[in-house]
């Protein structure tokens, strides 16, 4: 493989309600210093596709559910940013240490059903993770697909926690135009073995490094290109990633809340 | 931030027991398309540290002890095999499906408490996680300092399977040079508001990356130099990427073993 480089995209204005996100994306390719080639891979926050879908609640507006309200005071947390994480989740675990951890309706697990309050835009505003992050991911992808002339990817990443470890990593929570899992069944090794069961989440290691450009401060880079991977352009989508419950070996410590 | 790069560096021969791995790197950097710069940052595979220091086993040399045995039937495993896993971990959890999840001496868990049979170097071999990630890491910094004349970081990295999520990434299982966490607290997002507890994992996001140069089945590229990021030089371990039990949000399902 050759050098892997990550190409932060900057001049890429606030995003708002309404924002076509394609074209403020293909603005900034066209000013950046770096001009997409095939192979080329654009991963991009989910933030930004919230805030050009209007998916933002300002939680002033929010009145908590009764249930809502029990689970805030369960964990110590604010209720009306726990009813804005149980409009968006199936399933609850309260956690304890103001820890919620959501299971939401499109099957990704993650700490307030990826609802977040870092840069959204006002100090009592916070941005929920988009519904169909694979629909966007496809729609970006076409678009720049059509202003190109070839096929570019796009990885739409999160933050998440981990079961084991401290911090949180960039991961995919969506995509389009590549294969989020590398599978090595089949392939040898370098004795000749055959490796069984190798898979490598590719998109998530794509979106943590892809993170570390971003930053999650005030740096204001929403988006990055991936030039050196060159994925075999794919119509998939995220749904690999997400791992079936029958093969789950950690559980959810906490109390389960089904939504009322 | 800037571009950030991994350059994978090849040319480093089969490495096996004695081998001076802080020369072997050297002479790869020396010869390699990219020459280190202040600001550099080596991933290097735990597989070559462990074969370097004889922390290979041979499966037919391995007498299975009886609880080995009795782990090896209830999850359906190679007893001896398990009986290394054993050798290595404090506790296994038996989860079903030929899974093993270990707690080792040194604080990571992980499958098969990291004894792996992937380019092992013969079709009965295992490499063992080695048991101190961190030392290594702070031998060949030291030495790579003292060739290039500044201080070069260095991660230990291995792949590991996640509590939710499909496939295994790149995680850093040593370090020395860098802060492993990238720390949020009283910074600014930017709306102004103050970011209580973001802490990125860092050395984890660098390793998935590195980990995608790396491949894993016949790449034969066991380290890659990381270029953009240019930590400031602190003289940490990769500690505190291990969650303390008290803040673990996950319990492993299965059944815990202690060593007999």
């Amino acid at each position: 493989m050759n050098t892997l480089s990550f190409h932060p995209l900057s001049g890429i204005p606030d995003v708002t309600t309404g924002c076509c996100l394609p074209q403020l994306l293909w603005d900034a390719l066209a000013v950046s210093e770096v001009t997409p080639q095939p192979g080329d891979i654009l991963v991009v926050t989910h933030k930004i596709l919230s805030k050009a879908a209007g998916q933002v609640r300002n939680l002033s507006a929010v009145t908590p559910s009764e249930q809502a309200y029990a689970i805030a005071e369960r964990v110590g947390k604010d209720p009306r940013l726990t009813e804005v994480i149980l409009s968006c989740a199936d399933t609850v675990y309260a956690c304890d240490r103001g820890i919620l951890i959501a299971e939401r309706r499109d099957g990704w697990i993650c700490c307030n059903a990826g609802v977040d309050a870092s840069n959204a835009g006002g100090r009592d505003t916070v941005v929920l993770l988009p519904e169909d992050c694979d629909t966007q991911a496809r729609d970006i992808s076409r678009s720049l697909t059509a202003q190109c002339g070839f096929p570019i990817p796009v990885v739409i990443c999160d933050t998440h926690g981990r079961a084991l470890r401290s911090g949180t990593v960039g991961v995919a929570v969506g995509c389009f135009g590549l294969d989020p899992i590398r599978r090595y069944t089949g392939a040898a090794d370098r004795d000749g073995r055959q490796l069984v069961s190798t898979q490598e989440a590719v998109a998530d290691e794509i979106a943590g490094a892809a993170t570390l450009v971003m930053g999650q401060g005030s740096e204001g880079i929403p988006a990055v290109l991936v030039r050196g991977f060159a994925p075999s352009f794919l119509e998939t989508d995220a749904a690999d990633l997400r791992l079936p419950k029958e093969r789950q070996l950690y559980q959810i410590q906490g109390e389960a809340f089904s939504k009322k």
